[in-house]
This record gives structure tokens, sequence and C-alpha cells, in this order.
């Protein structure tokens, strides 16, 4: 993903979570990322489109799933750790901003738990398998949310094997 | 707690969460907990200290902390459950919430790491201690996080006793 791509989505992403839908405006966002908003309009269409693609988890459960079993949990740690400081953005995390109105939270609610929580129970077996998926998205959704509020604290500047030495067991428990 | 303070500090929650301070008034927050503006000011003065209230977490840390070291786990996982439920709120998810303005938010997230973080690592012994509360009080926020999102998913119905056997011990983990 180009850099001028990857800022405007992450900008995309900071808008839609503080503003409602309707105050969101393509030359707000492309100020913020540092584009013009004819650029955006070139990389995702309009206001409309880069929403849908705001609300989108699919390449987030593309990377964090992209394991083994026996490994996903250490993996997933890993993966949304060194993405957030890559990209200082979160794969996850959008799904508790609260702004917007009910519908774009409905949304955003519905893809995560169709494209994150659905792909996570689909390679679980045995009892409970939606719950126990739903309990490693949190795990995963929390730790970008201490990362998220705390920018200098541990769990924003350990190493991310420190990290997953403590953190990657518990969602690995659940992986079965 | 009686009923109406209650309603009100839950209504000035969602209120302080999805509108910038500046935005957010007693009437409406009146309106939202059906009760009178006056009641609000007799419980809690004006809208500056009802902000401070919100943005208040000892209660929370008090409940989640009201057991012994080798409970703790289990305790603050059933607690955490049980408050949503009966209270229809959560005890720390606020933290997360992306309205108001920087000085808004930095206030509720400093009074999360000194009222909620720095107890639980108070709570520790041994190496790493507050990078391990932070991993602690990440997955309680991601657990809220979870029965927020699917109000109607496994982790938002499954009876509080059938989450902590999956959940509890990842924490439990971590106390020492």
């Amino acid at each position: 993903m180009d850099q001028g791509r990857t800022a405007i989505l992450r900008a995309a992403r900071k808008a839609f979570a503080r503003e409602p839908y309707d105050a969101v405006t393509l030359r707000g966002i492309a100020a913020d990322a540092n584009v013009s908003a004819a650029l955006i309009v070139k990389h995702f269409g309009g206001k409309e489109a880069l929403f849908e693609k705001v609300a989108d988890f699919s390449e987030a459960t593309q990377l964090l799933l992209a394991a083994a079993d026996d490994d996903l949990g250490r993996h997933a740690v890993v993966t949304l750790v060194n993405y957030r400081r890559e990209n200082n953005q979160d794969l996850l995390l959008r799904v508790v901003f609260a702004a917007g109105s009910g519908d774009e939270r409905a949304l955003i609610r519905e893809h995560f738990r169709d494209q994150v929580t659905r792909a996570f129970a689909a390679r679980l077996t045995g009892t409970d398998a939606d719950l126990r998926a739903e309990l490693i998205t949190a795990q995963l959704v929390g730790l970008g949310a201490a990362m998220a509020v705390n920018k200098t604290g541990p769990a924003a500047t350990a190493a991310p094997e420190a990290i997953a030495d403590f953190y990657a067991p518990s969602i690995q428990a659940l992986v079965y």
C-alpha cells in the first residue's frame, strides 16, 4: 500500500471515528492526510466508498490469521503490535469507536462480526467455538485499546515478542 | 446507588462518549435519563462535575479488585460481566471512546492509568508488573468491547461463569 493511500485511510478512520458521517468531509480528510481531495477520489471514489473501506476488516483478518493453528496466538499478537507501530493505526480498534449515527456503527460492528469473529470461529473446532472466537478478538481489541490509551506506556513500547510472551498464551489457550 | 442517579450516570457516559464536551447539555442528559435537569444538578452539581464523575474510575477499580490474589482473574471477569448486565453499562470501556476534545480524552485516559492500571500493578509483584497490569486491564476492556459490539452475541449472553472459565485463566496467569 503506498504512502498516500495509507495516510488517507488513517485520516479517514480517525475522521469517521470522531465525527458523525454527515460531518466528515473529503476536504477535512485530505488536509489531515496532507494530500489533495482529488487524490482521495482517485484512490477510493467518494466519501461513501471511503467509509466502506474504513468499515472493512478483511485485510485485518487476513493478516491476523496468517499462521498455523499452533502459532495463531503469538502471530496475532505480534502482527497487531507491529502493524500499529509501523502504521500508527490499529487493525481492529475502530470497531469500538462510538461516533457516527446508529447506522454507521451498526455496519462497522456487523462487518467486524462477519469478517473477523466468524473467520476466527472457522479456525476453531469443538464446543463454544463462537464464544471462544469472540473472546480471542476481545483480547486483540483490548490490546489495541491499551496501546492507544497509554501511548507511552509499557504495552505501547515493550518489544512485540515480550508482549506476546505474556499475552499470546491466553489467546492460544482458546485455539483448539 | 439509587435508580435516578444510575440513569443519569449512564446517560452522561453515553453523551460524553458520543459528543464533544461543548455539545453535551444537562437537558439532553436529563431527557435521555428520563429525569429533570434539576435532579442532575441536585445529585452532581453542574456539567463539569458530572464530567469529572464520568472520568472517574475509582468505583470500577474498587469493584474489580475486591478479591484475593488467587481469585482475582475470575472475580474481575464475573464482576465486569454482571455489572454490564445489571446496569447496562461497562465499568471500563468508556476509556476508549473517541469523542470529546483532546483535553477531555486525555483526562479520562490519565484517570484510567492512575486509578485502574496502577491499582492492578500495585497488586502484582515480580518483574514487568506495569506491563502485566496493562495487559490485564487490556483483557477487561476487550471483554467489555466484545459485549458492547455484539449485543446479542455469545459473550453478551453466555453465563458469567462460563465466560470466566475461558477468560479468567488468561488474566490470572498474569497475577503474581
